[in-house]
């Protein structure tokens, strides 16, 4: 199915070749056009835009990684609110929020000793302990078979074999993030153990490592790590040999290094196109600016800030005004978010915490925030404007774009802050290479492929051009109102 | 085409399942069979293997890494000198020789500093320095440009962003391995750089750096290191940023460790299955135990050990003898070898030297270290028995193995310092995945793919109980005699 494409779709697309020339005024209201032909005019013209990957490029490229708190966190939210003043952003500013800081300080080892002696190649998990240990290991294959243990761990380094399942959808990491990942080293602690080791949560072969955020553990935790899942089957194969009788117990020697260092200050750059009509009815979108200390950030987010925005800039390309305010925001601190913890110290939590007077106006929030492969499908809560998701789904059927009628969208940890606030939409990328990367050196500008991006960026422009041109309202779920 | 396979090998393929089962003695002097049928069998026998696998998986398990000289590959020698034993080798023995050994310090770093500052992935070259510079970075985009460049390098961080070529036969490595990695530190050090930074010899694009020998500096020269594909783009780019105006100089900070730790000793390991009628004629095959300190040395060099001793197995299992002598060696020290350098601290070098009088009996060499993907085609010296090219063209041809008549063989660093004394022969595995992984830390078990992996054992089983058990002789090229 093609949507037919006319009148103004043809000025568009002259004025937008170079998409960085100066922009032409184009008179909306004069068009005889809709805004379902605009909004599929505009999808079009995203398709060839650069902006998205060029952003991405050069925010990844000038900064490298983006931990929370850290100094190139909050030079890069200075450069992009620069930027986004200079692409014609309204409003731009920088909203700061206090954050518990955890670093690593140095290089961190692991490696078996003795028998079988070999280094390892292991991360530690945010917010656990600097410290050295060595003692036996005893490996467990599932976690469920580690908490299950009457085993005395006393004095031993737990290490948990269990792989993490691959899926389009992600839904392999979820739960082990927030089990295993989480709350894995204090269960550890809690029966005596000295360290900590699981299988990273990774759904490739390459031997690369991946952090992520465990509980806080306030400087008093162990030593606990994440090792690559070559190493993780490197220690299953050896268990086996021990099993066999060609082997005494395993060793490991853990060098850890990160530690809290202090209260510091993270932050959100906000950038708005303002409403023609109705700017306090705010829809408010985007991605974060943080990552995680080894990659340079580029598919966990750089890609979701990268895109959210160049969708907004497809318009301003256009001189075009959305009647409602289309609110752009590049969340700091999400990475250290956790599932019990403190929402105020990320950004998506300090966000709703400073906008809380504002929520009840805001018509809808999303985030962009699980790589920049093909956006798969999309979900909406409930309306009574049953034309807007027949328009929707007839503006992103050409991309390739479903809806998932039995999904409830959310947002992530950014946007999803201001769930029960506010209305929640998704658009759901094909997240199976996702976990290949996320979190590891691995995750660099190099990972991400141009053409689905662009695609990535054309979808959003719709959706966000005819979500600020029509008077859709979203319900939210009854017993989550607060 | 198919072999038509008759008489003895429905024996040996009954006899040979399961592989591991107590051989039973096969009447080869009584059989009617002729010795292109047996090596037929005995190819399609080695087809359902797992001796080499098995062998494979242990080794990488048990020592992980096995640097040349270190005490891991003096214990891996020894291993795999009894594992020889039992499994029904002859004359198995350990000859040590003389090496200066170099290895890592602890954990190495390089990140660039100031404007861009973020860290990078890095390892240094072997027989390279340890010391701690920060410098600004001079970038090449080839090497060619830093040698013919009239810019005084003074104080400087000469950094060559030159990509390698990705090809089949692998043949964009040797002039880089021998140019940019082994002299580049020296030219840089003598136009007065402070230290040198080259992009991995590499031929992906994941974040692993890819070890490899410089040229011996005897501890007087200058930090350097090979950074991954990845960080050598991002510089770059930075490059692109500096010249558009948007950034100025790039400096880069490096820490290295690697030091040599004085004379040492190395080990080949050398098992024979003695000819029964010709023991003195002998085939020399192996690969080298010895693997660089990142991997556990996987694709390079366990499978061409495990691949050369799993084929003479197949033999001892059917209680079959050969005519020749075939011996198999596990060479020590390959990964130092220098294109200049002294090669009697290399395996093979010390091999010949230990060997000398001997040679003018071994009929010829050859040697698996192109990892264990698919052999795609062979090569000989010449011969005047046409009849044993045709034959074993045939052998292999079932295989997906053709003959380069236009290749010279040379066998590697191993079996080819004795090109001169022996005529060698080359069976040529399909290396375009072989830099992927190749001196990186990916090069584990994982990366190996066991059907390639018995096609490798099937078309040395073949080529070395044809080679065996006939009287071929092959020519060496008479200017090279010596």
């Amino acid at each position: 199915m093609k949507l037919a494409v006319t009148g103004l779709a043809a000025v568009l697309t002259l004025s937008a070749l170079p998409v960085m020339a100066k922009p032409k005024p184009v008179p909306v209201a004069a068009a005889p056009v809709s805004v379902e032909v605009q909004a599929a005019a505009l999808r079009d013209d995203a398709l060839k835009s650069n902006v998205a990957y060029d952003f991405l490029s050069e925010l990844t490229t000038r900064f490298g990684p983006r931990p929370a708190g850290s100094d190139s966190e909050k030079r890069a939210a200075e450069w992009a609110a620069a930027h986004l003043k200079e692409l014609g952003f309204q409003n731009v500013h920088i909203e700061t929020f206090p954050l518990h800081v955890w670093a690593r300080g140095g290089p961190e080892t692991i490696a078996i000793t003795g028998e079988f002696a070999q280094p390892l190649v292991g991360v530690s998990l945010g917010g656990t302990t600097a410290g050295e240990v060595e003692a036996e290991a005893v490996m467990f294959d599932t976690y469920q078979e580690f908490l299950d243990s009457a085993q005395d761990l006393t004095g031993k380094i737990v290490v948990i074999l269990q792989p993490m399942a691959k899926a389009s959808n992600g839904s392999g990491y979820g739960r082990m993030s927030g089990t295993v990942r989480a709350k894995g080293p204090m269960e550890a602690q809690k029966r005596g153990a000295v360290g900590f080791v699981m299988r990273s949560l990774s759904t490739d072969g390459n031997r690369f490592p991946h952090a992520g955020a465990s509980a806080w553990s306030d400087g008093k935790g162990i030593p606990a790590m994440a090792i690559s899942a070559p190493d993780a089957s490197q220690l299953g194969r050896i268990e086996a040999l021990q099993k066999a009788g060609k082997g005494g117990p395993v060793r490991i020697h853990m060098k850890t290094t990160g530690q809290f260092l202090g209260l510091k200050t993270s932050q959100n750059v906000v950038a708005d196109l303002v409403g023609s009509e109705k700017p306090q009815e705010t829809i408010v979108v985007g991605g974060h600016l943080d990552s995680w200390d080894q990659g340079t950030g580029a598919i966990d987010d750089g890609s979701g800030i990268a895109i959210t925005m160049a969708a907004a800039k497809v318009m301003i390309d256009h001189n075009l005004k959305p009647k409602r305010t289309i609110r752009v925001v590049f969340w700091g601190s999400e990475e250290v978010s956790q599932p019990a913890g403190d929402t105020t110290e990320t950004g998506g939590g300090a966000f709703r915490e400073a906008h809380k007077a504002e929520l009840a106006n805001y018509v809808a929030h999303a985030e962009s925030d699980f790589g920049a492969d093909k956006i798969n499908n999309f979900s909406l809560m409930p309306t009574d404007d049953a034309a807007f998701v027949t328009k929707l789904g007839n503006l992103l059927y050409p991309l390739g774009i479903y809806q998932d009628t039995k999904a409830t969208p959310g947002g992530g940890e950014d946007s999803g802050a201001m769930n029960g606030f506010v209305p929640a939409f998704d658009l759901n990328q094909d997240g199976y290479r996702y976990f290949d990367t996320h979190h590891t050196p691995n995750d660099t500008l190099d990972r991400i492929d141009p053409q689905q991006l662009s695609q990535n960026v054309a979808a959003w422009t719709a959706t966000l051009w005819l979500m600020a041109n029509t008077d859709v309202r979203f319900k939210l779920p009854a017993k989550d109102t607060k």
